[in-house]
């Protein structure tokens, strides 16, 4: 990867980008390329992309807009076929970028060398150490697709501080060539990519990417959150040529249509993500509520009833097995409610109802700080297909301990019940529209 | 403060009890409870409450109830006038509890001792280091009362994490005798409290909560989120007599009438709650933007319009000198995107929009590793009546720092645009209702 605009200034993107690249610990080789200097941050600074002597697979081009097109051109001459261009002052700055950036395009035209850009945060794969924007140390199973660097930067830091990390992020900045469309197709394909989470406010061409998003929802979940989705909020947002969005209701009609799961909210689209990261999908919408809590367990089921999900009653058998095994303080019923509980009475409540055919995932709610949550939940997912989403709060330093533990083992903890329960529906709506493909 | 059921078992709640209130840092004296053994946790055990011979204002009780009642008459023979019950076992696990409770109900009546409780998880006053189920270090102004021992404990672990604290909490468990219109009356009083945080699935006596929450909310916010709101949460939620609720409209109208904010979950509450105790109030719903993230920006431009919040654009005249200050690919516009900036251009936005009687509130989005935000925003507070919302995301390492010194200066900060812009609605609804009371 050439660094093509590298600088020895820490207060420039140029300096950023490669020292981010080297504390994510990027495992290929790293070409700072600036002509004034010698060496930047320990590594040989080239003049050009052409004294590069290995092959060089990806410019990263961080120089003043009006230097991207012969930069381009160099790439091209050099025999690199990608660049993430990262400048701004494109068509983002009025008539004057409007000019260089069909400089730009031109440039595209008459060589072979593949855009993401300009006026993006650059891309990351952290699998391999390549981060731009912000170094990241994890990695997992989501991929974002954005228009906005910092709708991606919140979901890397969420993802990287819960130690759970992504996949592939791509920042679109004005898109003059790859754009969502393309994303969709690759991340389809990518066998680390688990899920893909969108952040549009419109689409470049919305009938390839009906087609394409139609395509990879089928083997992939496809989640978007849209800006602008108000009067005040598309007022705000740039609207581009041919998009289909504008009213809002087509948009939302358009993604049902193409079995795109629509999201509300930043943390949304991050729950979302992590829970089809890493959950299975329930094979219907009954759900078991355990908890300790019974507050929480009630929020929790004021939202499983906003998302279609269902309480279904414990049945006589069960309830009667675990009344032998459990105090007689607890409330047996769905929700569960262990009341004063230890985290091992979770795991006989579960235990008794795993292989209920009419209960279709587990809503697990620790709200007490309840040492062995993460054993317990561990415990059952050699053994079987059912979702068992947990929620964690009120805990402390003991469930900071616990959800650490859960989330290095792939177990997505989410911060309040309502949130859990959200993101459950989110596996429900998916699991509904697979069946439906069916 | 009498610990009574005190334990040497670090497995038992007498035991814990005991230690988060010395983790507290409790500036009062402690007398642990236990005729069985002579010292716990470095403290000397009395066998009973007449062995001590200090005053003692408040007994923790968490003997098996069985015991409670005999508990409550020793408080009254040696003359301590109020206990929290925190031992689990009265009606709640059915009739044979039921009979404890009324055994309980009787005593009450025959002593002069206030009770909270029981079944509940203690009250908390961290200012004196008074902390029963958690310890707290910080200490602050938000005040929760509540129906859950689980949604109390996660606004004290998140006030606690980001530095804040709260005032006081009251978990009122089956709240045989003191009630949530107590402690309304209660906390209406109290200098420590700003705002008021409730967590309610019932109302003990509807007539005397809405005039007390009409009399409060007059002089300081009070916020209700309530559980089982939908049939399935309803019927989770245990229903007690002479409830107002049951319906939800009528509740919804019911706090509407009496000044209490309604809120949905358990991460509004606290948000709102935060809000409401470190910002002022807007005298109107014209909000500026500024942002360092387009994307960010438009999605709190859409909660902003949900929530009433307008967007002026800016005046003329502000528009031309910040083209002079501020470099041209800016969007001069209402959100104000600054794109690529540091911490100081934020500053020049404010500073020319602080003045404009058009303009009564300000969103800040920060979203990116921006250095210094906290010394912008704290730069405006001496001087300007308006409240500042920071949203920070999306911001690595440099947000942990800089959202630290934010809310070590009281300065409130939230994780999204989205919850920032809804938190800044409810201060507007705050401001709205004082405005026709007066």
């Amino acid at each position: 990867v050439a660094v093509v605009g590298a600088s020895r200034d820490p207060a420039k993107v140029g300096h950023q980008v490669l020292r981010n690249l080297k504390a994510s610990g990027f495992t290929g080789k790293l070409f700072p390329v600036n002509p004034r200097v010698r060496e930047i941050l320990g590594l040989i600074a080239y003049p050009s992309l052409e004294e590069i002597s290995d092959r060089v697979d990806l410019a990263v081009v961080i120089v003043p807009a009006i230097a991207v097109p012969r930069v381009i051109d160099q790439c091209d001459g050099a025999g690199v076929s990608a660049a993430v261009i990262m400048s701004g002052g494109f068509r983002e700055i009025g008539a004057e970028g409007e000019k260089i950036e069909q400089d730009l395009r031109d440039t595209l035209k008459r060589t072979k060398v593949r855009v993401i850009g300009p006026n993006c945060t650059g891309v990351d794969n952290p699998h391999i150490g390549l981060c731009m924007w912000l170094p990241l140390r994890k990695h997992g199973y989501i991929s974002v697709v954005t228009q906005s660097g910092t709708v991606a930067s919140a979901i890397k830091c969420w993802a990287e501080n819960e130690g759970l990390g992504i996949a592939k992020c791509v920042t679109l900045g004005n898109r003059i060539d790859i754009d969502e469309t393309d994303l969709l197709r690759y991340l389809g394909d990518d066998p680390l990519t688990r899920v893909i989470a969108l952040y549009l406010e419109s689409v470049s061409d919305g009938t390839r990417f009906l087609k394409a998003a139609s395509d990879v929802s089928k083997r992939k979940p496809i989640l978007a959150l849209k800006g602008g989705r108000t009067q005040p909020g598309a007022r705000a947002a740039v609207t581009h040529t041919r998009s289909i969005v504008g009213d809002d209701q087509i948009f939302q009609a358009a993604m049902k249509q193409c079995g795109v799961i629509r999201v509300q909210t930043t943390e949304e689209l991050y729950d979302s993500s992590k829970a089809l990261s890493y959950l299975t999908l329930p094979s219907g919408p009954n759900v078991l509520i355990v908890t300790s809590s019974g507050g929480s367990a009630i929020l929790a089921a004021d939202v499983c009833s906003d998302m279609g999900l269902e309480l279904p009653p414990l049945t006589r058998s069960t309830e009667k097995t675990l009344r032998q095994k459990l105090p007689g303080y607890c409330i047996f019923s769905n929700p569960f409610d262990l009341t004063t509980t230890t985290a091992d009475q979770f795991r006989v409540v579960v235990e008794e109802n795993i292989h209920d055919p009419m209960i279709h995932a587990f809503l697990l709610i620790f709200g007490d700080p309840l040492l062995g949550a993460s054993e317990v939940v561990d415990s059952f997912r050699p053994s079987t297909e059912k979702p068992i989403i947990v929620a964690y709060l009120g805990g402390g330093d003991v469930e900071d301990k616990e959800r650490a533990i859960m989330h290095s083992r792939g177990i997505p903890v989410f911060p309040s019940p309502e949130r859990a329960a959200q993101a459950l529906g989110v596996l429900l709506v998916r699991s509904e529209y697979l069946r439906e493909e069916d």
